[in-house]
């Protein structure tokens, strides 16, 4: 999809929603893609995210070693895909081959985005103080692509067991809310 | 609404969507209301969750004091009520009573739970260690309410500016995600 560069201030839009996310890792030319529920914003600017890769991912020990990463946001129609990306272990597979998902080169991060999601985001592993407890790594946005047409794509946010809410009406209201 | 008791290992599925959420405190028999929308799951069992309680809110110091909170979950049917909570402070205002939220005693917390949301969690404060950092608290469910007739519940997700989704249709895929 054609993304354009998206002001970083406005990283938290796309994300404040819940919707899955396909986080990206590579190390010495090898890249993989998990799928990611657990995340929430922490700060607006620069945009901080907090996300939980268990050790039980492959991802986690990639993320580690190159404390980078991009998350890239799919929607509904590429749901199989996801849920693919979810279902198996990089460990073992090729899940952009097997996936059919394309890889598309980074500007700040070697991990790659992905072509078929509406928007991309590239990170920095800035805090790594909550893993050993948590799984939860804070990461700082230093790129954002979005595809600017997209006004309400239609994400994907998990309920558990394969039942997946998808992104429904837009509601406007006077809200303070940033 | 009729709610029942929720096993705690199911918490996960009301807020991995990244639902907008009603958070409740309560110090010395004065209560507040805020709404939330950065938070995620950090463990499942006993549910952990991780959320964002900036120290510009009122509902920070009367969390940081009784170190228990309760986190109901609303739909758009209530909407204008959760902007309403967005937009005003507790410092001067009782949010309860300016836009008709009905506080309902909890069983192991102080703060109460709200009568017009579907799903109520009462939670304990376990982690600071994040919060002059990134306002970040970690909290554990310990009582979990839910009306379990509300399948597809039309939960609220913020986008930004005043705009919010309204969850759409579920579609089920063969996942082996929990």
């Amino acid at each position: 999809m054609p993304k354009k560069a998206l002001p970083l201030s406005k990283v938290y839009t796309l994300l404040e929603t819940g919707p899955v996310v396909l986080l990206t890792t590579a190390v010495s030319g090898q890249a993989n893609v998990m799928a990611m529920s657990w995340h929430s914003m922490l700060e607006f600017e620069p945009p901080l995210i907090g996300c939980v890769v268990s050790n039980r991912n492959h991802s986690y020990g990639l993320l580690r070693k190159s404390r980078e990463c991009a998350i890239s946001i799919p929607t509904a129609d590429i749901a199989e895909k996801v849920v693919g990306c979810g279902n198996t272990t990089g460990a073992t597979t090729d899940k952009f081959k097997k996936f059919g998902l394309t890889p598309v080169s980074a500007s700040l991060v070697r991990a790659p985005l992905i072509e078929e999601c509406y928007a991309s985001l590239e990170c920095r592993v800035v805090d790594t103080s909550m893993v050993s407890k948590y799984a939860f790594f804070v990461l700082e946005v230093i790129k954002a692509w979005a595809d600017r047409k997209a006004k309400n794509p239609r994400t994907l946010h998990h309920r558990g067991y394969g039942s997946f809410m998808v992104a429904g009406e837009t509601i406007k209201l006077r809200s303070k809310m940033r």
